[in-house]
């Protein structure tokens, strides 16, 4: 079974289209050239070793590539990204080359082992590792320095050579996702595994945490409904509502992450070893020695990029939050002498500059946000992250504080500084509902529109040449590169985590939240399905074990919603009735409650196990299993 | 390299003594015929293929037996114990007996590769898991009842047939030790690596926390000294004190798990596994298969043993703690009644009547102390735990949150209810220095003493015949059974523990506290050097990768001390002569500053790394190298 992969030749009949590439118009013959040559290039000379072949377009212009791969180049493709599959006997083991007869499902004909996405995954992390040898330029382009080791790939992004690289839709498969996910109104479980399949890690546990989610605010609801019917106002009740929120939603967040070990062992991600990761496209250094792994690659020295973390970004970040927080109050002071103008004048004009604070507010946040948004990637870029997770990590830490301060700052002052609980759960409910549906509209059936209108001008084409594959396949591109691209599920996450803001940090003033949350996200789940199949193009599958930083973020808030809800319940007419004579033992009781709680969740979250027992003896198992292997006990010596 | 078990001989001329078996006096023939053929038999057939010596006394008794092991059953043992050594090329690795040219300092002439603390433990491992095959009872004992798995040893002890196992000292190796550690006046580093080589891990790193800590205190107790030279008393002072100390214990709590990790990594336990630790010797349970080893051993529904821990202990426990609190009242009641008395009658008898409350709770805690410590062993053993670490941890737990009610419950209602300053910060005083002194006396040198004593009786016999070695044997093993047992690290660290309770939770109070700590901690580290050397028997070392539960409860007395802190500065006057207007600011401001320390105190926590970057790359590439040997990846395959 010696086959090296120099004795492979990369020329194979049967050639499937996975990964589209996009060239710049007029991208220079031998940078094609070079480029393709590199891509098909043996392994051993620093290619990837894969397949490509140009698609003319109709204009004649040939800047676009397929890029494909034999089977057999794919599967050991499957065993240096670490893809864990099942085996035989129902243990997940991660895929090699040489024990391929013993995982489920392999034969040598079987070219459905490896998911479509998965194929993708593999060929987009050949490109990205395909690494410049002793290129000091890209051909063609003097302007377009290379280093050793350096991601070709990446360079020619930065350079707007490539213009994009993005995986193929499978019509067929898509069609019946589409079928099982949402073309039935049903109520019940997405298709986990089938989005699993067919979109990545990533996408699905984000509409698994999503559905999950929706189920695990439904007990809120239901018991804040009674709330709003019989217009409830008794603090007991309120005191309540509040303390089964905060248990509740410690005990949803770690009953969640049993529920992602449980689901991420079935795919396979709980066991692909995160130190092990390549370096991500855009990390750059001097070339070394991976300490870990023994292998050459660009190395960044950890204290330089503590140093630009905790000297730069942290300042920066912090800075930012400062003038957030300033503008807020500008605002505050300009609804103020708004109203005190509008008290004076009493006239039309007057009534409507009573909008005219919200708007300016609105807008300045809004660009605000984005000119933000760039600044946190800029930074977190040039923190040289090693790892894309690490990346990932850092950067959603940093865009995650800034939206909850330019969300939550106004509500927490109404609520804290203007003691106006009126108003608190008045710009609640507007706040939640309104975001809410613009959200909906913006993310899904916005683009979606654009995209039909987009199609129609192609799809009477298509029809009409659907049983000629190769041209379908022209159109296909054609049409795929156009839609918009799905920037990952940081947006998606975000706007849960704030929902999540909206419904706990306020609960006992606003029990109703929940039942909007709940709405909200039964149309999310559609709107997002939609959002996925129709308009954007297919995302590359990215393997993940957990909702990462996400996990961090929602329990951090709901230890502060313990905190503000305890104040709340203690500024409420009603508690404070009960202590007529002192404000001190009034403060007194509700510190110790909420330290008692608070406590309590810290308890809670210990004892409650974060991976189900039979995941725990199956990875203890492998761990032992892959010692064992190290130790290369020779058993015959007991008997 | 085909050595099996069974073709190793059992004999071997230079036999040497290791561990000491002590049977009961008057043990019937059979039994001991058995025994000792049961842990001299091959492993094929069920034995533990040591070496047995009996070792006859001058009375003729014939219950003390002496057993050895071959170098080679030494390095087979100490594969299954799982040791990791280090390797030529300065790596640790798990020892195998097929890789064991590898390793440093191995030769097969060299039997000083394992230490004798190393040899000690794997026989004492060996002994443990003797476990009954076909035996239905121990042969000469009908009620002695063995069922198949059930560890014989164990069930010898429980039955009081087998008095006691222990380890030899190694006269020499002491000597020196003993000169390095402690022989010298000098201030200066312990030394830890030939203490973890004598004693093992459990031990070392207790005394490398000892003096971690007594290092960590110094700054504390520096700042404390000024306050008590120059009697401040400004708040401001206190203010700064206080806080300094909430960072600085979450900073040297946070630094010590790195610090313990270099340590425990050098010494090789950091890679060992805990999930294949074998069952410990009190685990009863059905023969199964564990789930994550394949082996056959006892097992036990993880169900059951969760209903035994939350609905029998915890209840249990709870109802202790309220016992407690509720004889303290009792005790300050009876105070109060003392103290009334003698203002009525000022006899002698009555001041002398003012002492008796405080004798009679003294008396009555350390009776409940007992009680309680009888108890939650017993439970804890009932709790059934399959690893002896697990065992430990929930008994340590146990005691550890009475002990803790014991010791402060009085302090915290001096402070919080009887809101008596001067009163607490004398009660913190006498209850500091009071313990240390009783402790130091009970602990070392009245033990000290008493074994002095007992030599004294043999000495002159030894030095006479010191150059027979068979004899100073006899003598030898004579002396050291009747030394006192050493029952773990339990006392030292609860020890450690309320100390650290007394300089923390109150040091706004009583700053001076530091400053007897540290005093103590330097005495204290002779005092248990010479406990450890002089007046205990050897004990078995005891491989740990850290110091296990004492982290957590560490970190939790130090938030704990958050609270009280903050409260103490809110309550002296100084702090509230600030606010003279209004007390609910005080409380606001004092609960947000609380929050922010607690919050601030979290971020630290979770940025300070557990271990140093270089042992995290050298996990990682262990890890690494193992998910390699697993995959037995086949590189000329990419060549």
């Amino acid at each position: 079974m010696k086959e090296s992969w120099s004795s492979f030749d990369t020329f194979e009949p049967s050639f499937r289209p996975l990964v589209v590439i996009e060239l710049a118009k007029g991208t220079k013959e031998e940078t094609r050239e070079w480029l393709t040559k590199r891509i098909v290039d043996k392994k051993a000379n620093g290619g990837a070793q894969l397949l490509v072949k140009p698609l003319v377009t109709e204009n004649g212009d040939q800047n676009i590539y397929l890029v494909g791969a034999s089977h057999f180049r794919l599967l050991l493709g499957a065993e240096s990204v670490g893809l864990v599959k099942e085996c035989n006997d129902n243990s997940m083991r991660t895929f090699t080359y040489s024990s391929r007869k013993t995982f489920k499902g392999f034969a040598d004909d079987n070219h459905n082992f490896l998911t479509m996405a998965e194929c993708q995954y593999i060929i987009k992390h050949e490109l990205e590792n395909l690494r410049a040898k002793d290129e000091k330029i890209i051909p063609g382009y003097p302007q377009a320095k290379l280093y050793p080791g350096k991601s070709i790939v990446r360079r020619l992004l930065t350079n707007g050579i490539l213009v994009q690289i993005f995986p193929l839709h499978d019509r067929e498969e898509l069609k019946k996702l589409r079928h099982t996910w949402y073309g039935r109104v049903k109520i019940g479980y997405q298709p986990l595994d089938e989005i699993r399949c067919y979109f990545g890690e990533t996408i699905a546990l984000y509409f698994g945490f999503l559905e999950y989610f929706t189920f695990a605010l439904i007990p809120m609801a239901v018991i804040g409904i009674p709330y709003y019917v019989f217009a409830w106002e008794d603090y007991d009740k309120y005191v309540m509502f509040a303390a089964f929120n905060l248990l509740w939603s410690t005990v949803i967040l770690e009953v969640w992450k049993r529920f992602c070990a449980v689901m991420t062992y079935r795919w396979g991600t709980l066991l692909m070893k995160r130190q092990f990761e390549e370096p991500r496209p855009g990390f750059h250094g001097v070339l070394g020695i991976n300490p870990v792994t023994g292998r050459e690659e660009p190395v960044y020295s950890s204290i330089k990029r503590q140093i630009r973390i905790y000297l730069v970004s942290l300042p920066f970040v912090c800075l930012c939050l400062y003038f957030s927080l300033y503008v807020m109050m500008i605002y505050f002071d300009l609804e103020q002498w708004a109203l005190d103008y509008h008290k004076e004048n009493e006239s039309n004009f007057s009534s409507l500059m009573l909008f005219v604070p919200s708007i300016i507010y609105a807008v300045v946040i809004e660009i605000m946000n984005r000119i933000y948004r760039y600044a946190a990637e800029f930074l977190t870029s040039w923190e040289n992250h090693r790892l894309e997770s690490s990346y990932q990590n850092h950067l959603i830490l940093k865009v995650l504080v800034f939206n909850f301060l330019n969300c939550f700052a106004s509500l927490f002052y109404i609520a804290f500084v203007l003691f106006d609980m009126k108003l608190l759960r008045q710009s609640l409910a507007t706040l939640l509902i309104t975001s809410q549906i613009l959200n909906q509209f913006a993310e899904a059936f916005l683009p979606y529109w654009l995209q039909k209108r987009h199609k129609k001008r192609m799809k009477k084409k298509m029809y009409s040449q659907k049983t000629d594959t190769g041209l379908s396949l022209v159109e296909q591109v054609n049409l795929e590169k156009g839609m918009g691209t799905y920037f990952g599920t940081f947006d998606d996450y975000l706007e849960l985590f704030l929902q999540f803001g909206y419904v706990s940090l306020f609960s006992c003033v606003y029990p109703l939240a929940a039942v909007f949350a709940v709405l909200n996200n039964v149309t999310e789940i559609y709107s997002d399905a939609l959002k996925m199949c129709r308009v954007y193009k297919r995302p590359f599958a990215e393997p993940t074990a957990s909702i990462g930083v996400w996990q961090l973020a929602f329990e951090t808030m709901s230890v502060i919603s313990v905190v503000t809800n305890c104040i709340l319940i203690g500024m409420s007419p009603q508690v404070n009735a009960l202590f007529p004579d002192s404000k001190m033992d009034l403060i007194l009781t509700v510190a110790l409650v909420e330290h008692m709680l608070l406590a309590m969740k810290f308890v809670m979250a210990f004892v409650i196990p974060d991976k189900p027992r039979d995941i725990q003896i199956k990875l203890a198992r492998l761990e032992f299993e892959s010692l064992e292997a190290l130790k290369q006990q020779d058993l015959g010596l007991y008997e």
